[in-house]
């Protein structure tokens, strides 16, 4: 094996905004500088230098003698230049109001995670041998990486990501507000996923009659999965957002557009919901994360919580497998205004897969503050909703069979959020997007086995699908394998929780 | 928990040869059955008979005292019925030729790995706190499941999987030979992905003017994936198939085709290839690889290796990475004849991805039979260009560092084949396929890091990036960061290797 050091171009299309010089920062002197240092402090020392840390910390170099003492970031979200007020001024533009509100919100729950994983786990782990040991393996909490980024296109974001904790495995809460032009192939994407709220704005857009080239949009949101390691507590993921899109100030000719209007958008929607991926179902579980997220719904409105719910078990759905990601929770997209859509009900939801036949009616008057109040009642339930689940099971005594299981169940959300979740597709898709954010959401462990005789092929009708039951009766508890049975009738036919 | 057992349906719709009878194989039944025997003995009857073992092999109950005795099924695909005489006869029809081959090439191949398997390894695996231990855990040596099956809606296939052994985590052989009527939904995809070769059928099948309903189709082909235990012995991927369309008997109003021909069909190609992807570089081993099946390919025609190596880097690029799955190998997709085709190359190569601009020219006279004898020449080199390369490094010594490296490459490859390849788009959106052969492409283990240092986000010019690196520097022996680099590197970069 020759040792060849690659020249690899910096591709960083986020740009943090801690750093600050030598953007054009080059891994082949970074790893010479690596392999000349003769200590680990001076090897250290090339690292930042390399990474070009300067103005944003101060390093005090005396303090690397520690291998402690790599740069820390902040775990817990800064809220000092986040204008809080403005969540409560209906005067304020929604964009200002819903970026500090996902601000906010990421802040309460980055910090009630952070602090259950402070508070650490005493779970037993027990391996095949029946050697029982620490689950921690005498490791101590991990902390959330807090990150603010910029976009260079346009935008800004803050990502929080915690990775090998001993309550979570992996999880991370990312906001962003950004803005920029859509191409005629996102607002293609966009039309498939969205409907009519697309055809609405009325531009043609493609084809020898396009009267625009491109047009503005703004979106903020906040964007999270957390998946703790104990196998008995359960996955969780929230999304609330808000969409604009806006009036091109000129034409594709070049003349002024007579619609454009920099105050009113175009087309607005909020979407989002949260839901719960146990691998082991107690059902008080599923029902507190239902009844604590329906109450904040029934709040606004009691029609919500129904039509959302089912739009939820529509959505995860995993067609190829013929199951749903999870237990559910609420689920909804392009949640606007009559006078902003065609559409029958109050607030017209537009359901693109097939699966859902959902549509919300509702007799309250609904506003746009009454929407925006809705996301907040929502986002607010996630951590009462989920966070007490964690608390409970975390320290549960498991075994490599619930591992097993548990990273068995991973490979199917790792199938689901890459074949599936619009999210992903449409991140996938868009240049210049920071990949391992869209991809936070893939678990740490994930497991694919063959004729899996408790969600697989494995309970097929064949010779070798008995011989993989034989086998799986023969090594796996009789009771282990009925907890995995349970949650798979679940997943295949799912319940009212609420 | 309350303990819920499902009444589960049957959801075969590739329905096994060996068995028999009792399709309304219940769930409930057997899982009542098996909490009512009292010993593994009566557990393992109840197994048996749920699953309708009856005619196809003959339970000695005897033999199930022994905890071992599951029933076994072959470990070697049986050839007895197949007419191997009619691959070379090239006045038999190609559907059946190809149809004969790729089990010849299945049985081959599934033999020459069954044989490394049971051959065994002595790889000592060295945990985090320096312990060795028998990487195989005193483990036997696993055997091929050979499972035969029927699909409802016309064709038949054999599946050769295993699992969990001491040389191979996963793999999977699988030959099918299928045929049926591909709908407008499957035309439409097939024509985004073959481009010409659908529109020179000539048949409009979807609008107000559609012709037919349907598209008769003709299909065989073998597939694999082997993941090897041992992170220095690379993935290996091969598929290579051959497909029919055909002139439907009636058009849609009812009337008889003037052009169907049921010796004729309306359009034909050959596509396929094969691709190692290594965990580590060992550059002789990519070179073995490559010189191998480019000495397959330049037996046919000198023209073929150097298009079709570039179509395999093309095809196997992860779009959102930046880059490739892994050192390539050879790639290629309707291969047909000029006849056939309104391209200016001899053989056309039309490739739907904007990667490609490879356009194969070749001064020599091919016909249908010179094609066949290629897929032939590729389809022996397998076993010589990749076995060998599975018996060097299966023994090699590896760490728990190495294992993560290998679980999150493996992650890599599933978000290829989950993202990208069309066979797997192709089979996800297929109902009634059989998920589980589709996705055994996927791997045992799998990993996703958050800022992994070596190949993703750690990378990056952040605070947050440095200080993952710094710690992977801290927790990495130098050595190991820089193998991680060098292939990173060329799978950023595909290179030339014969």
């Amino acid at each position: 094996m020759r040792p060849i050091i690659p020249v690899r171009a910096l591709r960083v299309s986020a740009r943090p905004v801690l750093s600050t010089s030598s953007r054009a920062f080059c891994k082949r002197e970074f790893s010479s500088a690596i392999n000349r240092a003769p200590s680990r402090l001076l090897r250290f020392a090339a690292l930042a230098a390399g990474a070009g840390i300067a103005g944003g910390l101060t390093l005090a170099m005396q303090d690397q003698l520690s291998a402690e003492a790599a740069p820390r970031l902040p775990s817990s979200p800064d809220l000092s230049n986040v204008k809080l007020e403005l969540i409560e001024d209906s005067s304020a533009p929604m964009r200002e109001r819903m970026a500090a509100f996902v601000k906010l919100l990421q802040k309460e729950i980055v910090d009630a995670l952070q602090k259950e994983e402070q508070d650490g786990s005493n779970a037993v782990y027990t391996d095949k041998n029946g050697k029982s040991v620490d689950a921690a393996e005498g490791r101590k909490p991990a902390s959330f990486i807090v990150e603010a980024w910029k976009r260079e296109q346009g935008g800004e974001g803050i990502s929080c990501v915690i990775q090998d904790g001993v309550v979570f495995e992996k999880g991370g809460v990312n906001v962003s507000v950004v803005h920029g032009q859509l191409p005629p192939s996102a607002i293609r994407q966009m039309s498939a996923d969205h409907g009519e709220l697309i055809e609405r704005v009325g531009y043609v857009t493609e084809g020898p009659n396009a009267q625009v080239d491109s047009l503005p949009f703004f979106a903020t949101g906040i964007s999270l999965v957390i998946h703790p390691k104990n196998p008995f507590a359960p996955t969780s993921h929230l999304n609330y957002r808000y969409f604009e899109l806006g009036h091109p100030e000129k034409l594709r000719d070049g003349s002024p557009n007579p619609r454009y209007n920099p105050n009113e958008p175009a087309a607005w929607w909020f979407g989002g919901g949260s839901d719960l991926t146990p691998m082991y179902l107690y059902e008080e579980d599923a029902e507190h994360f239902h009844k604590t997220v329906k109450a904040a719904a029934d709040s606004q409105d009691k029609a919500f919580y129904p039509a959302w719910k089912k739009w939820c078990d529509s959505y995860f759905w995993i067609t190829h497998r013929d199951e749903n990601r999870g237990v559910g929770g609420v689920f909804f997209d392009d949640v606007s205004l009559p006078s902003w859509s065609k559409a029958r009900s109050y607030i017209p939801l537009q359901d693109g897969s097939k699966h859902s036949t959902s549509e919300l009616v509702s007799s309250l008057q609904h506003d746009k503050d009454s929407l925006f109040s809705t996301m907040q009642a929502l986002g607010h339930s996630y951590v009462p909703s989920y966070v007490p689940l964690v608390h409970k099971r975390k320290n549960e005594p498991y075994n490599e069979d619930n591992v097993e299981w548990q990273r068995l169940r991973r490979g199917r959300y790792a199938e689901f959020n890459l074949v599936y979740d619009r999210g992903t597709k449409f991140g996938l898709m868009t240049p210049g997007a920071r990949m391992e954010s869209i991809l936070m959401s893939l678990p740490l462990h994930a497991r694919w086995e063959y004729m899996e005789p408790s969600s697989g092929t494995g309970r097929e009708h064949s010779v070798a699908a008995a011989g993989r039951r034989e086998e799986a009766v023969r090594t796996t508890p009789a009771d282990e394998l009925k907890a995995r049975e349970i949650i798979q009738s679940v997943l295949e036919k799912p319940r009212e929780w609420a």
